[in-house]
């Protein structure tokens, strides 16, 4: 089968192995992924991951032991657990410690024409949803994380710093809920997307005030946390999305000084995230906006160089 | 007055000034202090403080317009705030932008014949407490504050690393409130003091295992939350007691990948503490064993030296 290949460097291998599934699994037919920012990272080395990346997809059934699925139009989580360990038996699969991770540890991801994945990973699709939101199951469910972890209450001030994917959607799923949030960022197309949407937002550079409830870290830069630290008010809460792999440049004195309480947060509910995109839609976001180009499997890596460009948003490829 | 000062070191000062309370505030005759490594670190620096150093103390009402206190026999929080701003009017003094704190940070404290705090700083000694105890009131309220903020739960596996006078605190708490947890520390001596109170414990050396529900981090030392980070399990909570003055050296992601809660923690209430003491009693926590030392004022060079000391207790200053 066709698919991309990280091994020093991104490749387009026309000849991969398809995936063999194993009897609790599904091979799955990709109808459409998305390129996120993990992935990019992935080719620069991170995880030392090797084999075909890709971790948002919409898909159908090609091959399941339960007949009833075949067909099936799905989205799929990305932690698959090893069933066994203290972890998995809480319900936790995603932070077993043996877990693979579709396209990002030890197993092979969406970037290509098939994957297989535990049918218990696997959620249908709503019939009314269309391929091109259904691809951002995954990333709107690491935004409802932050909700499920840490849900707003009444009046409370929230910020969500960083205004990519992730911040556009946390901004997204907060409105909605009614947090009413302020999207802060430093990109103008972005921040305009948002406040089409009816979010209020704010240039990253214009924020002085210290005192915010909550602070949702999603810059996907390496001083997110310091600085959410100088906007949070002591006693309040940051979520923290961002994952750094050095450590940081600035003390967390503030954090014990303010008592201040951090979220680290992953991945997300897929059911929450597959009822979300109604909730959104009535609410004004229109999520489809976040798209910023579709490019063919074949020319995956133009796909990348797209997605890798400054500024921008979700790049799909479709098979 | 006679004082300990701090400027350019520590020295003593036979012609200190006495504190001139304002209209709200009391003049407190000193009765007993504690030092607290905190009042090390001001001396090499710490905060750029330059004054009276001492903020764990018992001591009696000289002077206040409220005649019924005067002889009263009293324990005070550290935080004054201004009284007009929203943390004040939150009641959260202790994290007014604005505050004076005795002994650290604007206001002179208790290594001193005299102090003066806010009168609603006060709160009143049961006639029962010994000095002895009731000197431990600041640094029990500490201990407090971690269960105020993040209450045990049923079945959970605490964990409390370091064995200073802080974590002989935190973890005296949690067994007299039933959470059963284990203390962790590299000193045989005062491990065996937690033992004698019927606290589980063990040479920090070796755990291994990660799996905590909760980890207090109460070491003192820098690498404190990357220690704390490697035994809490994933979803965990650390509690984050010591402040550090530099950056971490190891990186913060496995706060986001692990979605760890990390919750900083100082100051706590001293109503819970003074209640506590009875509780503590009665689950066989002997906390006069925590006293290393008495050392009258004029001796107070001596006292700092002895409470600098690798593995020393809690140090006291008598008037």
């Amino acid at each position: 089968m066709l698919a991309l290949r990280i091994a020093d460097g991104l490749r387009l291998d026309p000849a991969a192995a398809e995936p063999r599934p194993g009897p609790n699994e599904a091979l799955v037919r990709m109808r459409l992924a998305g390129v996120c920012d993990t992935d990019l990272q992935l080719v620069r080395g991170y995880m030392g991951f090797r084999g075909v990346p890709g971790h948002e997809f919409v898909g159908e059934v090609a091959a399941a032991l339960d007949a009833s699925l075949i067909g099936a139009r799905v989205a799929g989580e990305i932690n698959a657990g090893c069933g066994r360990c203290e972890a998995c038996a809480a319900g936790w699969q995603r932070h077993c410690p043996d877990r693979t991770v579709l396209g990002i540890l030890g197993r092979n991801g969406a970037h290509a024409q098939f994957l297989s994945l535990p049918l218990e990973n696997l959620h249908r699709i709503p019939a009314g949803l269309d391929d091109e939101l259904a691809v951002l199951t995954e990333p709107l469910a690491a935004a409802y994380e932050v909700v499920e972890q840490r849900p707003p209450r009444a009046s409370e001030r929230w910020l969500v710093l960083g205004d990519g994917k992730l911040g556009l959607l946390v901004a997204a799923v907060l409105h909605s809920d009614g947090a009413a949030p302020v999207l802060a960022g430093r990109h103008a197309r972005k921040l305009a997307i948002a406040a089409g949407w009816g979010v209020r937002t704010a240039p990253a550079e214009s924020l002085n005030e210290r005192g915010w409830d909550v602070v949702v870290e999603a810059t996907g830069a390496a001083d997110g946390l310091e600085r959410a630290l100088a906007l949070v008010r002591p006693r309040g809460t940051i979520v923290l999305k961002t994952t750094v792999a050095e450590p940081p440049r600035a003390p967390l004195a503030p954090i014990v000084v303010d008592e201040v309480t951090v979220i680290g947060s992953r991945c997300g509910p897929f059911p929450r995230a597959l009822a979300g995109f109604a909730r959104l839609e009535a609410a004004g976001v229109r999520l489809a906006e976040l798209i910023e180009a579709r490019f063919p499997l074949s020319d995956g890596l133009a796909a990348y160089e797209r997605a890798g460009r400054r500024g921008s948003l979700k790049v799909l490829i479709e098979p």
